[in-house]
């Protein structure tokens, strides 16, 4: 019995995944390691991505014209509990605004029932030249019905 | 709809994990950073013993003579083919060895039906002075169960 | 030949470390991953602590009554440019207030004469219990010899 | 008073780089996490690689016909002692065999006089299509300069 990587979903609007805290996150304090809870939400828009369509191998490896990418341009982080060795964690995104070329996201993390991390994280897309470029269509539309707020 | 993380578990005494590879894995070379392969088995390693009854935090935390824990000694590694963004690999892991104080385990990495990574991982159980001791009797017990080979 | 590791120093009470980008630090996308930046601003932390007199392998390991740490309460990140693989990046730190039990800190990231990175960083000191706690005297009256800021 | 980056040196054909170890390269366990010693040994090979005319940055993206790039091919790790938060250690690189399209080196990490890790690498030289392809010229000859071994 094997079990596909967990990638989380969306619950009213809200996109919830769920991972374990390993040794690689932690450090010598007994918590997780500050810079590490940026890969945790990382992940979970990586997943955001793939539901709104975007297969960003795919996307990175296309012809120069289509090829676009997004870059975090801005990240506020507020640490409120630590995370530790075993924890089982949620990461809740919520998009906040969605504009022409910018994606903006509310993430925090959970641990059952105490918020652990809230952070506000800002990305923009980007052509091959590392311009700021629209949001493919498909993606706004794909966004649009998985997230049923007015952006 | 949440999902649990991914845990893996035992087919015919192999322990399957499987895992998604995020940015934070890759480097600039466009792969995955070759020091990274050794969080993947480290994952597996850890679901594993926890799937023999050791729970790593709680041990950390036993008072200082029920205090265990388990290093690394030994790693050999060969790398037959990169892993890329977004691939969906499997850990599988064989116990080769179970020793009064140390355990051995043959780890590979899969991409379907492609090898990626193949390694070798020998781990000494310490005291809370760092001294090897034996391996916890149910820890024993709870392993004969779940890998039925004559180690 | 050898070199001792780069700690930095002051230059009229700015705190400058000079590090070079590795593998380690990039992905996929050819650019430093957005987490590892906060890696290297702690780097910088960790430095400017001794500067001031802190060993914080030491204090950890003091006695209870006397052990402290400092957590990373809230940080603020603008991206500007990216960094690249073999690039000399320099992390130049303001402290910007000194309280009681806290510190701020302004931490940007040039190359040349380009700011790659702009962060504010917030600080707590925390006693054994993880209670925030004074900083401690000798710490402060270092921190006022090297930097010349009324703070 | 800044300093530049350490880049370490020759002595006697074995490569020495110092460095620190930061909380990033640390665990809950209070060592140094067993993959990270793998960045320390790898920031190491790739200074010797500058030493010997290669810039991986340029070569990654030159033109197709002379992009060349290296890839670990194999590893082998034997953990000695664990190094610690504040750590200050010593990669020392002997580089083993310069064959055709392969390098191999042997990396034990060093504080003071206590060898922490001993480790065996061995690289390929790759062209554009990830083939194995002979070591650049420039490459070969920097290398017998610096290295005075009959490899």
């Amino acid at each position: 019995m094997t079990t596909q990587p967990t990638q989380g979903g969306f619950i009213d609007g809200v996109h919830h995944m769920t991972m374990r805290v390993y040794y690689e996150d932690t450090d010598t304090a007994g918590i997780v390691y500050y810079a590490n809870y940026l890969r945790f939400i990382e992940r979970a828009r990586t997943e955001i991505l793939r539901l709104f369509g975007v297969d960003q191998y795919v996307l990175m490896n296309a012809p120069e014209e289509e090829r676009i990418s997004f870059a975090v341009t801005r990240c506020e982080i507020n640490y409120v509990r630590p995370a530790h060795l075993d924890d089982i964690i949620t990461v809740k995104t919520t998009t906040t605004k969605l504009r022409g070329a910018s994606i903006h996201m509310a993430q925090d993390i959970w641990r059952d029932d105490e918020v652990l991390i809230k952070s506000h994280v800002e990305a923009a897309c980007l052509n091959a030249k590392g311009m700021p470029t629209r949001l493919p269509k498909q993606f706004v539309q794909n966004a649009r019905e998985l997230i049923p707020l007015d952006l």
